[in-house]
C-alpha cells in the first residue's frame, strides 16, 4: 500500500480533454500525474510543468483515481496495460463520448474494477495538449453513469471531483446518455459535415461568399473525422435523430418546390432554440439514492455539491443540485 | 439641385445591416443621413449621435447615393415612398439577401433608376440598431450585381464605397449570387433550424447535455424566422442544395443502419471545410469591363480598390482585386 500522502490521481491521455483534466485538477490542488503515449504530447505537458509518468502502469501505481482520456479505440490496450499496476480499491473513470460500449469492455478487461463512466460535454473542434484549458469544464455538463451495478461510493467520489472542476455532473445510465448524445453530439456533427461538404458545391463564387452562417454551421467539421466516427458509429439512437432531421429537411424541400415557405421549419427551429436558451433552473437537494439521482438526470438536473448531513456515511450524505423549473 | 457640399448618402432602415452601414459611413467621413420607420430604432440611432430624417422622402432628397436596408417585404412601399424625392442621377443600392426578386421590383417602381443590387455577407443572428457595428463589413464579402443593363459608373461608385467600408465587393449577376446564396446562407440556416428542433427531441436529459456542437450548429436559428424565410423562399437553387445535403444524410443513415461508419461523410466534410479555410489568394488587376469583372467574381475573386490609370474616365480606370491561386 502506498501511504496516503503519496496517493494521487492519474490522467492517461493528455489531449484536449485529458490535458484539460490534468490542468484543472492541478489548479484545484490535487496531486496529479499524467501519461501520454505520444512523446510529443508528453513533452508539451512536461514542458508546461506537469509531472508525467513514463508508462500507463507507472502512472496508475498508487493512484486512488484514474482518468482514462484516450479515444475509444485505444481503450482496450490501455485497460490491459494498467491491469496489474492498478490498486484494487482505485476508482476508474473515463471521458469518452459513447458510454454503452465502454461498460462491457471494462467488465471484461478489468473485472471487479470500481468503474464510473463519464462524458464531459465540453469539447472544441481543436485537439491535443496545446488546445487544453483548465477552465474547459466550467459550467459544462458531464454525464456520469450510475447503473444498478455501479459502486455508489465511487460514483460519489467522481461527482465531488467534477464539482471541484466547476463541471455539472449529470446522473444517467449508459443507454440514456447515448440516446441523448445522438441528438446533441452525433447529429450536430453530421449536419456540420453535410453543410461543410454540400454547402460549397456551387463553385468558386460560393466559396468566396461563404460567411457567418456557413462558418459557424460547419465549425465542428474541423474535428478529426476519426473522432467523429467514434462518437457516431454503433449508436442506434442516431438513426432516429437523423430520421427526424431528414424528415424536416425533406418536407421543407417539398414546400419550396410547391412555391411555399420555409417558415414552418424556421419558426419551429427558432422556438426550440430560444426555449432552450431561456430555460430556468432552481435548487434541489437529494439523498444519495441511485433511483432518485437517475430520475434527477432524466429530468434535466445536475449535481452542484455533495454534503454531509449527519455524518460521512453514504446514507448520511445529501446531494445539492439544480433542475429545470 | 442641392449644392454638392450638401449632398449626402441616405440609409433607409437602421437594423443590424443598415445601422452598421450608417455607422461605418459616418466613421469613413461620409455625410450620411438615416431613416427608420420604427420610432424605437430611430431613437436609438439618434441617441447614438446620428442625423436622422423624419421620412424616407426627406432622407433621399439631395442624396447622391441611397442604401435600401429594409427587409424584402418592406421594399415595394419604400421604393414608392422615395420615388418623387429621389434625384434622377442618384445611385440606389440595397442589401437584401436574394437579388433576383429585387431587379424587376426596382425596374417597375423606380423606372430608369441607377440601381445596383448588393448583398453583404456579414449578418449575425442578432438584429436591430443596438446590434449594429461599424466594423461589421471588415473583410466581409459583398455581392454587387453587375447585369448587362447595370449602369457601370453607378456600379463602380458603390464598389469604391464598399472598399472604403473594408468590405470585399464581389462582381456577380443576380442569378449567380442567388445560386451561391442558396448554399452558403439558405442551406446553413435550414440545417441550423433542423438541428435546433430535432436535436432536442430526446427529452430533458438531452436539453441539459446540449453543449458546444449543438450551440454553434443551431446559432443562426436565433434569427427571426420571417427573415430566414425571405432568404429562402422562392430561390430555386435551394432545392438542389437541400437535395445534396439530404442525400448525404440519408446515405449515412443507411450506412449506420448496416453497422457501417459515418467516416465517408465525416472525411469528406472535414476536407471540404479545411480546404476552404486554407485557400490562398493573390492580387490581380482588371479593366472596368463588365464581362471580365463578372468572370472575376465567378472565379472566387473580389475587388480591393478602383484606381485611375491615365484619367478618371471609365475606360481609364483599373480595378485591383484578389483571386484564388
Amino acid at each position: 500500500m502506498v501511504p496516503p500522502q503519496f496517493r494521487r490521481i492519474a490522467v492517461l491521455g493528455l489531449g484536449l480533454i485529458g490535458g484539460s483534466v490534468l490542468q484543472a485538477l492541478a489548479r484545484g490542488g490535487y496531486r496529479v500525474i499524467g501519461y501520454d503515449p505520444s512523446p510529443n504530447e508528453a513533452a508539451l505537458a512536461r514542458g508546461a510543468g506537469y509531472r508525467l509518468a513514463d508508462s500507463a502502469a507507472e502512472a496508475v501505481a498508487g493512484a486512488y483515481l484514474v482518468v482514462l482520456a484516450m479515444p475509444l479505440p485505444a481503450l482496450p490496450a490501455a485497460l490491459t496495460e494498467i491491469r496489474s499496476a492498478l490498486d484494487p480499491a482505485a476508482v476508474v473513470t473515463d471521458v469518452g463520448t459513447l458510454k454503452t460500449p465502454v461498460l462491457p469492455l471494462v467488465a471484461e478487461l478489468l473485472p471487479g474494477c470500481r468503474f464510473v463512466g463519464g462524458h464531459p460535454l465540453a469539447g472544441t473542434e481543436r485537439s491535443g495538449f496545446l488546445a487544453s484549458d483548465p477552465m474547459l469544464f466550467r459550467d459544462a455538463p458531464w454525464s456520469l453513469v450510475l447503473e444498478p451495478e455501479t459502486d455508489l461510493a465511487a460514483w460519489l467520489a467522481v461527482t465531488v471531483l467534477l464539482c471541484d472542476l466547476g463541471a455539472r455532473p449529470v446522473p444517467t445510465t449508459a443507454a440514456e446518455q447515448d440516446a441523448a448524445e445522438a441528438r446533441v453530439i452525433g447529429l450536430p456533427h453530421l449536419l456540420a459535415e453535410a453543410l461543410a461538404l454540400t454547402g460549397l458545391h456551387g463553385g468558386e463564387l460560393g466559396l468566396s461568399l461563404a460567411a457567418g452562417s456557413y462558418t459557424s454551421g460547419s465549425r465542428v467539421a474541423r474535428t478529426r473525422p476519426e473522432l467523429v466516427a467514434t462518437w457516431c458509429d454503433g449508436n442506434p439512437a442516431l438513426l432516429g435523430a437523423l430520421d427526424d432531421a431528414i424528415a424536416w429537411l425533406a418536407s421543407t424541400r417539398e414546400a419550396l418546390a410547391r412555391g411555399e415557405s420555409v417558415l414552418p421549419l424556421a419558426t419551429a427551429g427558432h422556438h426550440a432554440r430560444m426555449d432552450w436558451e431561456r430555460r430556468e433552473f432552481g435548487p434541489v437537494d437529494l439523498p444519495a439514492d441511485p433511483d432518485e439521482l437517475r430520475q434527477h438526470g432524466r429530468d434535466g438536473g445536475w449535481i452542484t455539491a455533495v454534503i454531509e448531513k449527519d455524518g460521512p456515511a453514504i446514507g448520511e450524505l445529501r446531494l445539492l443540485g439544480m433542475r429545470p423549473l
